[in-house]
């Protein structure tokens, strides 16, 4: 039907009612007038695909609205909006739009994170658009200034806050000294975290997040396999407190980063996900409870931030709304619309390749040489230390031993180099352990 | 040439040779190997237009490059980068360039908010493109989230930094207590303030940024003349000491809002820039030095930042450079392309019509009954007060005087209501005289 002058409405098929879904079956009928004038001609929702019709849902259409039989509901649409999320049926419904001519929103980042060049590449060759902003920070706009506005730059690296639960969580450790399970359980009281938070506090959502936003930066498919992943349970109040005395705070970030390998070859992309130092007046040290922000540096644009709410039925609505009226009205200008492009030949590479600092507390003995001793490992290996401080370990005083806790912050190095030496340091006789690792980012 | 096969480059035009224009220059030739990869064709730089091919230019093309013959190079041209600025003769090469079939990239926003309809129109009746991404805040990526990405929602209030000279005197008179002149003075040290600050700190340069950016959030033309304008020079020391006190920090906004007028008619628009108070816990109030930010609230999305570089040759060069790779991937594909659209009836509100609260600093008699006198004159006119202080004013004191300072801040009400009120409680005999009256928004 694309661009003839008979149209009269376009046909929206909506794939789940869940707390997205609902809010934008809401938009969809309550502002249809304001659609109307945004696109040109109306936009019916003719239904809504569900597993259970007689649910109660947030926002309630009437019972014919609802209907178990995707498959129908998708070749009768001219846009497909899934939000159902998953890989199965997610994944066919999407293909079968595509087969009859249908454009398609989704917000469903773990498909996209598998499956998303596959989908790319079916879109371009239906000749369809495949939209999903939605997929990474919810409504913060994010995916179209990355592949658009910064089309004319060199993007070299990406650092986002793209799950708020985890955000809710680090801020809360952070500002009241809760460890991570109080904060968890706040979190879930409050609605911010999931009964099972695994998929939240382990990392894999905002690993799947990388995924999509490495694609569109870098023009070339990355899956959530090749994301390094690192949750952040074992994050502790004392790591917080550490941390705050150093003039940091613990975020769980995402981070996607164009580097040179160590054998000077091609440069690649480290895509990783983990608990990260900022410094405290790092514009991402700002992102307070469950808010989202991605924070982009180009070659020429410098640093960027994009901030806002990164989940919640109505924000993440408003940007699938947001595709669907552009989608809408690409499809009655009529033409061809622009595909996603793979055709970036960058690898991915381990995380052992990043470049990054390391902020290590260590347990010692309480003895002169101790610094100079952890200070000359790093020397062999040709690192440097950025700051040293010593302090009685308390914990150790309070069962009668003297022990010293030592925090050090290194320069910037390849991480597999800052590893191998963190490894040397712990062999040493002087040191008891090593009690945190972490990685520094943002100065 | 739209959608021929037979494309083998883009010939791309350059108006003007200043900051911007020689980062332009820079990205098409040192980096033209990426923007082929981009766009699929090369970006050909046939020339640059400027006023003198003599002058010495932060990067040099060879001599034969630069031409004082805009028209010829416009005519000949793909797609033309105007950067020239200003209204003559800006606006006649463009309108050249539609008449010949090129698009056109602007960072012109002077020119956008007097003639913005006129060239929209222009540019749909001629079917090409026209892009000004860095025609509002640098290098920051605001008209294409607010155009498109929010296109499925209603934005109800954009609060914008849009100028980093002001922001950087601001940021300075709040951080080391600096007056206006020896915080301008540090800025056109720095190179942050022209020699001739007055299209700055008068506020004229947000206030053209403001019609721009309003243009597109409600698809309404607005121009320069509809924004209220007031400048910074008369901001002391003491207002940022005041406000610092309360817990603000004084920034130089430009406000959109949607605003329901008195007589519950139609709602419209009001432009505005002027010095305001916002809380310091705000995300635009952590926006230092010389950086822009732009807050979007809208009905679903709730609340968005978009931070970055606001000026600057490589950061603006990258906006340009984005829109130039978009508009030339476009030509490339063929069809139409995404007119402006100027399909709104919103009207321009005066800026009485607004919805704000006052921070009203007065020296009045220290004597009991003062604050009760100023409470009742609010109280009349139905408006309330939010919070109160007082304190000797010392100023009095060191010329033998004994006055007080009284500080309050009141509730949100309409402009026109608080003016008038703060005009009654200056006739109080009470009341020696209003030190300062400024807007607070943001909380």
């Amino acid at each position: 039907m694309t661009g003839k002058p008979a149209v009269q409405e376009l046909k929206v098929a909506l794939l789940g009612g869940g707390t997205v879904g609902s809010q934008v079956a809401r938009i969809l009928v309550e502002d249809s007038e304001l659609m109307t004038e945004r696109v040109g001609v109306s936009l019916r929702l003719t239904g809504v695909a569900v597993r259970n019709p007689e649910a109660e849902r947030d926002y309630q259409l009437p019972a014919e609205c609802y209907t178990t039989d995707a498959k129908s509901l998708v070749r009768d649409a001219d846009i497909v909006i899934e939000l159902m999320g998953g890989i199965a049926p997610a994944r066919d419904l999407i293909l079968t739009a595509f087969d009859s001519g249908a454009s398609v929103v989704t917000g469903n980042k773990a498909l996209l994170a598998t499956h998303g060049h596959e989908l790319y590449q079916a879109a371009a060759d239906a000749g369809v658009q495949l939209s999903f902003e939605a997929s990474v920070a919810g409504a913060i706009p994010i995916l179209r200034p990355v592949r658009d506005s910064l089309s004319g730059d060199r993007i070299t690296r990406i650092m986002g806050i793209v799950n708020g639960t985890t955000n809710y969580i680090m801020d809360q450790m952070d500002s009241t000294g809760a460890n991570f399970y109080d904060a968890l359980a706040e979190a879930q009281r409050l609605g911010y975290a999931e009964a099972d938070p695994t998929a939240d506090v382990g990392g894999a959502d905002a690993a799947a997040k990388a995924a999509v936003l490495a694609h569109l930066a870098f023009s070339t498919p990355f899956t959530l396999e090749q994301v390094y992943c690192q949750g952040m349970t074992n994050i502790t109040d004392r790591d917080h407190q550490m941390a705050a005395e150093a003039g940091y705070v613990i975020k769980m970030l995402a981070i996607i980063e164009l580097v040179q390998t160590a054998d000077d070859q091609e440069p690649g992309v480290v895509l990783r996900v983990h608990p990260t130092l900022l410094p405290r007046v790092h514009p991402l040290a700002t992102v307070r409870g469950a808010y989202n922000a991605v924070f982009v540096e180009a070659e020429n644009a410098g640093e960027l931030m994009f901030y806002g709410p990164g989940a919640g039925g109505a924000p993440t609505a408003s940007a699938v709304m947001g595709d669907t009226v552009s989608i809408a009205r690409r499809i009655l200008r009529g033409g061809p619309g622009r595909p996603h492009t793979t055709t970036g030949r960058l690898k991915a590479l381990g995380v052992g390749d990043s470049i990054t600092r390391y902020m290590v507390v260590l347990r010692t003995a309480d003895v002169p040489g101790v610094l100079s001793q952890v200070a000359g490992v790093f020397a062999e290996r040709g690192l440097s230390i950025k700051s040293m401080n010593q302090s009685p370990d308390e914990e150790a005083a309070a069962v009668g031993k003297q022990r010293a806790l030592l925090r050090f912050i290194t320069h910037q190095a390849r991480e597999s180099d800052l590893s191998q030496t963190v490894s040397a340091v712990e062999e040493l006789d002087v040191v008891d352990a090593v009690l945190a690792t972490m990685r520094v980012e943002g100065d």
